[in-house]
C-alpha cells in the first residue's frame, strides 16, 4: 500500500466510525503531515482521492470537511395509490421530452467526450465486418439475427446466472423495439397490462399506441414493484402482461430482491399473465452481477428485452428479445414489420464481445458511472435544498429525486428548456400525475464544468 | 464510331427490319469480313457484343443465329378474378420462402461478387461518420432522422419530377418498415385495403399481421393495377387504403402509365382512401426516370415508402416514408416502437449521395441489371419450354413468368429447395391461389456459371 493510500484508509476509518462526523472540519494538512510523518504531497494526494470519492469536500481558505454521504440520505417515498385499469393518454409535452434523447443529459448541447479506446475498437470491428461481408449487401439477415452475436449475448447471461440459449434470442432494433414486439404479440387493444409506478415512459407511450389499458402498481424506489399490491390487482382484474425493469429501473434505480422476483413469477404462473422484463440496465451494476428475472422463469412466460444502447452506444440500434412461448409470433412480426437487422453491425459487436473488449469496456464504464453518481450526489448535497430525497442506485445511469411538495417539475421543465437545460419531470413516469414534485437526473455524464453550473443554477431556483 | 460498332449497327439494322428473321443463321464471319473489309477480330468483337445484348446466339460449329427477342415475347395474361374483402391467412410455406431472402437469387448459396468501387466508397463514408460523430453514441437520433440525408433524398425525387420537402420525409428501418408504419396509422383491424394482384407478398403478410381485410384487384403484368376494376370495387366497398407499386412492381415489373396514376388519385380523392406507394424500385429504371405516384398527389393522401435495400445494399436497413397527412402519427409510432434510426449510417449515405457517387452507382448498376435481364431472358429462350410467357420490365430486378397450366410452382419450390435452388412461386403474390403456374425470377445476379446451370436444369424439369 502506498503512503497516500494509508492516509486515505486512516481518514475513511475515522469517518466510517463517525469519529469525524458529517460537516465537521478534519485536521489541517500540516497536522496530518506531522501525525503521519509524510510529505505534504502525500497528504494532498489522499485528500484529492477522498474528495473524488465523495467523502470530503474542500472549502477555499478553510480546509476539508466531512461530506454528508450518499447513504445518509433518505430515499423518496413510495406513494403511488392503487389505480383502476384505464386508457392511456400521454400529454403532448411528454412526447416533446421523449424526442429530446436529451433527457439523459442536463445539458445535451455540449460537445460529447472523445471516444474511449473500447468504442474506437468497436467501430473498427464494425468497419471490418462491413468490408468483409459481401453477402450482406445482397441478402437479408436471417430472421433471428446473427448466430455469432446471439451466442455472445447468451454467454453474457451465463455470467449473470441465467441460461438463455442463443436460439431463444432474436435480435431487434433496440430495447424499445423489443418491448413493442413483446406487447404486440401478448396483448390486444383493450387488454389490461400492469406497469410499475413510476414506470419507464416508453412503456406508457407504447400502451397508448397499442390501445392497451394500463394498471399502475406501486413500486418502491429501492426494491421495485410491490408484489403484494400486484397480487391484489391480479385478484381483481384479468391481466395479460406485467412490464417491469427488475434491475436498476429508470427512473429510480430500484432493483428487485430475489424474493420479490420469485413472488412475481409465482403470481404470473398463478394468474397466467406474461412477464415482460426490461433488462436494458442489467449489465450496469456497480457491484455484483444481478440475475435477470428471466432466470426465475419456470413456465416459459418471461419475455426478456434489452439492448446495447445504454451499455455501448445509442447509435447501434441493436437489441434483443428472448420471447419465451411467444417466440414464433415475435419472429413473424419482426419479419413482416422490418424484414431484417443489420448484419455487419451484429458481426462487429460479436467480435468486440468475443475478444473480451466488451467486458473490459463494462468494467471501465460502470466504475466511471459510479464515480459520476457520487459526483452528482455531492453536487446535490452542496447546492440543492437540504430537504430533497433521492435514491442511491447501485447501477444504471439515473436517480430519482423528490422535492418538497410545493415544486412542480413539469413547469420547471418548460421554464428551463429555453436555457437548453433539460430535466426529466416525474409525471413522465406515470399517467396519473402523481409525481408532480419528482424528477429524474442522469449521471451518464460527469457533473463538472457547465453541467455542474447547471446543477448549481437549478439548486438556486429550487431554494428561492 | 469504332469499326466493330459499325458492324453492330449493320446487323442490328438487319434484325430490326426483319431482313434477317428470328432463328435465321446470319452470314459467316468470313462473309462479313469480306463485305465490310475489316479484320476478323473486328467481326468477332461485334458478334460478342450482339450476343451479350441478346440479339444473337451462337451454335457451336454452326455459326450465329438471330435470337427470339424479348419484345417478341407475349406477356403473361392478366387473369385475377375480382374478390370479396377477406381475412388474410398466409400458409406457413410462404413464410419459409420469405425467410430465405434468397428469393431474389436462384442459387443463394454462391459466394457474392466483390464489392463495386461505389460500395467500397459507401462503406468508407459510413466508417468515417462513425469515427467522427461522437454525439451519436450518447444521444438518440432526431425522430425524423438526419436532415442531411432527407435533403439528399428530396433532391433525388426532384430528378424524378417530384417535389418532396426534406421535412415531409421520415427515415425508417427499410421499406417494409415504412409499409408497416403506413398501414398501422391508416387502418384498424377489420378495415378493407386494396392490393394489386399479383402483389408484393410483404404487404399481404402485413395485412394478415394487422388483421386488415384484403381486396385483390387485377393488375396488368405490364401496366399495373386496373383502375377501372378499382373504381368498381370502391363503389361497392368502403376502402381505407390502396397499396400499389407503380414503378417496376414485384413480381411483374409493371409500371403504371401517367393516365392510370391520375385515375388512381382521382378515385382516392373521390372515395377518401389513402394511397400507399411502394417506390422501392423507383430508381431502377433502365430508361428515362419514372415519376412517383406521389407527384400526382393533389390532396395530401399519398404515402410514399421506399429504401436503399434494392438500389444500394440490403444491409443498410434504411428507408423512408413521406406520410402526407398521417406524418404526426407515423413519427409517434416510430418513436414508441423503435425510438430512433442509426445516425452514422445516415450520414455516410448522405455524403455518398452528395458527392455524386450514388448517381454514378445507379448509372452503372441499372446498366448491369439491364444486361442481366437480357442474359436471363436469353437463357429462358434457349433452355425453357417455348410456350412460357414472361414480362420484359424496363427496370427493377425481377420478371414474372407464366408456365403452361399443368405446372405447379409451389410444388416445384418444395422439390427444388433440397437442391438449394430457390424459385419464388406465383401463389406467394396473392392470397387467392390464382397463380399456381406462375413464378418470379430475379435478374439481380448474372445468369452465368452455376446459376445458368440451375436455369438449364429447371428448363429440363419443366420440359419433361
Amino acid at each position: 500500500m502506498l503512503a497516500y493510500q494509508k492516509i486515505v484508509r486512516f481518514i475513511e476509518d475515522k469517518i466510517d466510525h463517525k469519529i469525524w462526523s458529517v460537516g465537521e472540519k478534519i485536521p489541517s494538512i500540516r497536522t496530518l503531515m506531522q501525525q503521519h510523518s509524510v510529505a505534504k504531497n502525500t497528504i494532498i494526494r489522499a485528500l484529492i482521492e477522498l474528495e473524488k470519492n465523495g467523502l470530503l469536500f474542500a472549502k477555499p481558505q478553510a480546509g476539508y470537511f466531512v461530506r454528508k454521504r450518499p447513504s445518509d440520505n433518505q430515499a423518496p417515498q413510495q406513494q403511488y395509490p392503487q389505480s383502476l385499469p384505464s386508457m392511456v393518454s400521454v400529454p403532448e409535452i411528454f412526447y416533446d421530452i421523449m424526442q429530446r434523447s436529451a433527457a439523459f443529459d442536463i445539458l445535451p448541447n455540449l460537445p460529447a467526450a472523445p471516444f474511449s479506446n473500447h468504442l474506437i475498437e468497436l467501430h473498427r470491428n464494425i468497419s471490418k465486418a462491413q468490408r468483409n461481408n459481401r453477402n450482406a449487401t445482397m441478402y437479408y439477415d436471417a430472421p433471428l439475427g446473427s448466430k455469432q452475436l446471439r451466442e455472445q449475448i447468451s454467454a453474457r447471461y451465463r455470467l449473470r446466472n441465467s441460461y438463455i440459449d442463443a436460439d431463444e434470442l432474436c435480435i431487434t432494433f433496440g430495447c424499445q423495439h423489443a418491448l413493442f414486439l413483446a406487447l404486440f404479440v401478448t396483448c390486444q387493444p383493450g387488454d389490461n397490462v400492469v406497469v410499475e409506478s413510476p414506470a419507464f415512459y416508453g412503456v406508457v407511450q407504447l400502451l397508448e399506441q397499442l390501445q392497451i389499458n394500463i394498471i399502475e402498481v406501486s413500486a418502491s424506489p429501492v426494491g421495485g414493484i410491490d408484489t403484494k399490491a400486484l397480487a391484489a390487482v391480479a385478484q381483481q382484474w384479468p391481466i395479460k402482461a406485467c412490464v417491469v425493469t427488475p434491475s436498476f429501473a429508470t427512473p429510480t434505480g430500484a432493483t428487485m430482491s430475489e424474493q420479490a422476483k420469485q413472488h412475481l413469477i409465482t403470481l404470473a404462473n398463478q394468474h397466467d399473465f406474461a412477464v415482460i422484463e426490461d433488462d436494458i440496465y442489467g449489465e450496469l451494476s456497480f457491484e455484483q452481477p444481478v440475475s435477470p428475472l428471466k432466470s426465475f422463469d419456470s413456465d416459459n412466460r418471461v419475455i426478456l428485452c434489452s439492448s446495447f444502447s445504454k451499455s455501448l452506444s445509442r447509435d447501434l440500434r441493436l437489441g434483443w428479445i428472448a420471447a419465451a412461448r411467444w417466440m414464433p409470433d415475435v419472429i413473424r412480426l419482426k419479419l413482416t414489420s422490418q424484414l431484417a437487422s443489420n448484419q455487419t453491425t451484429q458481426q462487429g459487436i460479436a467480435e468486440f464481445i468475443s475478444k473480451g473488449n466488451y467486458r473490459r469496456h463494462l468494467n471501465y464504464f460502470t466504475h466511471q458511472l459510479m464515480l459520476q453518481r457520487n459526483q452528482l450526489i455531492s453536487a446535490l448535497q452542496q447546492y440543492w435544498p437540504q430537504d430533497i430525497r433521492y435514491t442511491l442506485p447501485n447501477g444504471g445511469i439515473a436517480l430519482w429525486i423528490e422535492l418538497s411538495a410545493n415544486h412542480n417539475t413539469t413547469e420547471l421543465y418548460q421554464h428551463l428548456i429555453s436555457e437548453n437545460i433539460v430535466i426529466t419531470p416525474g409525471n413522465l413516469f406515470s399517467c396519473s400525475n402523481c409525481y408532480p414534485n419528482y424528477l429524474r437526473l442522469s449521471f451518464n455524464h460527469p457533473t463538472t464544468g457547465k453541467r455542474l453550473n447547471a446543477i448549481k443554477k437549478l439548486g438556486k431556483l429550487l431554494s428561492s
